[in-house]
């Protein structure tokens, strides 16, 4: 398995090794999230969670359907989504007076309520979220995590008095975002998106583009300021100090949680399998005996006590006593699985009241003594964690290219890289960057100020911005 | 709000001011989950999760969609869902080649998947769970909670060797439902289903039947033993040990999520609202300073360290410092969200360094000195739950009358109780039960063997089973 020969094969085969993924469902884009796999997605929504919920966020869960009127409110809204929503008609033997679609995002689901339960001043800021699945008739290839029909995500909407409140939630929405991603040792940009391409409905859109093997950026995270925009639609208005009534300002932003376990799995993996972050990994620790003649015995009542120690300390850990295995197929094993630690307990280590730990990142080892291996184990999880992001940043800053003319951006992407250029902001340079290239403009950098230090790529004409091109999932 | 007097109105005024669900959403039978019931139903599901994963269960995620040819496979099944689905016909504006339904049950979403991942003895059992929405398009009036046509449930599904694996299994599955419905305080019978109300495609099915103020029984968890329907239908087969190729035996059990919550809800709520078990409230602790002239800051400071105890005790708690509400307001409040443990911290609390500790359950005080508050709290916890459970027992054991005729038995029910009969087993006494009463043969106990002790009291025959008989949502 070769992770930048062949990237499709390798993830594909990755997928279905690691027990992530079981692509074989009956209908096109719908997949089986398999143990292992959804484990890793529970870590990851619950840290997620977590921080949201820290900064003042609500969980809930809103349904599934959304009424056709409701979904029609926005205008730009429904010309953005309505060629890929499914549509439900029937139920039963009986034709449905009013048809309902699956949410392809959850605006038209929550923004009625919200007008219910916004009254005054005192009511906002309103910060709700909820992780769940949504619904797109993607009409490009499918492809497993990447670009589904059915995927798994976590959507925040809020809501607030006026446009600096809103921004405000915007910024706070970026740090958490970005807090999380970090955690997880991923590379990406922060791009503000241009205005072509910002999400229906928004006044603006900033996105979380992760890089990936194949050059093909993926898009874990957006964060929307929508204006009034759907305040207006759905007149969510809001009684101020003064008695007067206005409408609320708005934003949504949107985790992608399988995208984001794609590029756990894609930016961290190698060709032994899956590499995971010890705080998301279901198993942090295998303890893994390695009998010998003779002392059989006490090698496993002494596995077992260096298991029993990790269990203790809070570790989510496991030991392999399957007989049937020998150790280095039980090593093969749990390095597909991407789990973190292995500690190895042999007759030396037993000897000597060590064990020795392997860490899969590097699958450099070490020995420790028995009474300080939790520590040594905790001081190997934050090293891990810090390798990863700065391999992964690394890769990131190997991968943006800067160029000067189209020819060169062409090979740049062909090359299956990102192209950093300058650019006029021009609709038809963007559409000639498109069509000499092959990469789209993927936005500004919000994070850094960047200056342009030459003319447009396309027309020679002043650049107003240094945007990213790349492919995109 | 009075439970017994208009349960119905009660129920409604609960859900809405303790922040429950939120029922105006504009599809029928489609509500909101606020944020306060996401919270309870999320501990709730982690509770059983745990227990199951503890068993030996995996946690999957199958997709929300099945087409329509692996719903039609098994033909009880498809007769006794068709009826009630929701279907998917059409995506962006084109019509879909092959219509999908909405789960309404997973049975069919799983088994085509089981039939690639079962090959030999070695892959059994199997076993595995998902925590979903599910859809049914329910004909009869919707209600909150009760009757949905999306509701929240988690459902396990396993697949054996053979009948007695199988039969091992339902047993393993009914010591789990019940130890977490025990958990919560609910009081319920286990029952047998009569043949013609089990599951379709089932052989028999088991039912926890939870009393409800209004006498209408609410079935939260359902255990089957499918024998081999399914997977003669699905062909999944393994090769034995003798290299045979066999069928497996398969069991499926779903816990209702959202009927559990309505359970606790109506089981223990009274006239104040909620009453919540310690164990899945969101904050099981709420610190009420009350402040008294001359010593505000001190009562501040005093209940910042009270509060901080508890929270470094690892106690989900809230400290209520609010100054635009009256701590009697604070009490009302909270009493109505069902938090089970108010601590109370007053000028005099303050002087001793005591706080006063009120129970939600039966709004006793007691005052205990703060060295001794943690352990205090422990045990509270802990009585609270067991009186939960004592006095819902109670009630159910008072729910249940013993009838020997028809007559009776419609005024048992009319009384909104639940009927214990002696019953033949013919179906036209079932039916003659059931129009004469107003009321439904749920089943025989499955946990406790009870013999007739008279005739049939439809037809007056030789009586085959105590039965119990009630309305239902």
């Amino acid at each position: 398995m070769r992770k930048y020969e062949n990237f499709s094969e390798w993830f594909d085969d990755v997928l279905f090794n690691a027990e992530i993924l079981d692509y074989r469902y009956p209908v096109k884009g719908f997949a089986v999230y398999k143990s292992w796999g959804w484990r890793i997605v529970r870590e990851i929504v619950k840290m997620l969670e977590e921080r949201l919920e820290a900064s003042g966020h609500d969980p809930m869960l809103f349904p599934v359907v959304i009424p056709e009127e409701s979904f029609a409110k926005e205008g730009e809204h429904i010309k953005g989504f309505q060629m890929e929503v499914f549509w439900i008609t029937h139920a039963g033997d009986r034709k449905l007076a009013r048809r309902m679609l699956l949410r392809p995002t959850s605006e038209t689901a929550m923004y009625p309520l919200f007008s219910y339960w916004i009254r005054s001043h005192a009511d906002l800021p309103l910060r709700v979220f909820q992780s769940v699945s949504v619904y797109r008739y993607e009409t490009k290839a499918t492809r497993p995590l990447l670009r589904m029909r059915e995927f798994l995500w976590n959507e925040a909407h809020t809501a607030h008095k006026d446009w600096e409140d809103a921004e405000r939630q915007v910024r706070e929405a970026v740090k958490i975002y970005n807090d999380v991603f970090r955690r997880l040792g991923l590379g990406f940009l922060i791009l503000k998106r241009p205005d072509f391409d910002k999400f229906a409905g928004a006044v603006y859109s900033l996105a979380f583009d992760a890089w990936n093997p194949d050059g093909r950026v993926n898009q874990i995270g957006t964060v929307h300021n929508l204006g009034e925009n759907f305040a207006k639609a759905f007149d969510i208005t809001y009684e101020d100090i003064d008695g007067s009534h206005r409408y609320v300002f708005q934003t949504c932003y949107g985790f992608g949680v399988s995208r984001t376990l794609a590029a756990v799995i894609s930016q961290h993996g190698d060709d032994h399998g899956l590499v995971l972050p010890p705080e998301i990994a279901p198993v942090q620790v295998v303890v893994i005996p390695i009998p010998y003649k003779g002392v059989e015995k006490e090698v496993e009542a002494y596995s077992r006590e260096v298991y029993e120690r990790i269990k203790d300390a809070g570790i989510r850990v496991q030991i392999d006593e399957n007989e049937k295995m020998q150790p280095g197929e039980k090593f093969y094993h749990w390095e597909m699985f991407g789990v973190p630690v292995r500690v190895e307990v042999g007759p030396k280590d037993l000897k000597e009241r060590q064990v020795t730990l392997s860490e899969r990142v590097n699958l450099k080892r070490s020995r420790v003594g028995i009474e300080e291996m939790i520590p040594a184990i905790r001081s190997l999880f934050v090293r891990i964690t810090e390798d990863l992001a700065e391999r992964s940043l690394k890769t990131l800053e190997e991968m943006v290219i800067n160029t000067q003319n189209l020819e060169d951006l062409k090979s740049v992407i062909e090359k299956r890289r990102i192209g950093r250029v300058n650019w006029c902001e021009g609709l038809e340079c963007a559409e000639r960057i498109r069509e000499g290239s092959g990469g789209e403009i993927r936005g500004h950098r919000f994070d850094v100020e960047e200056q342009p230090d030459g003319p447009c790529i396309a027309c020679g004409g002043e650049a107003k911005r240094v945007v990213y091109v790349a492919r995109a999932y």
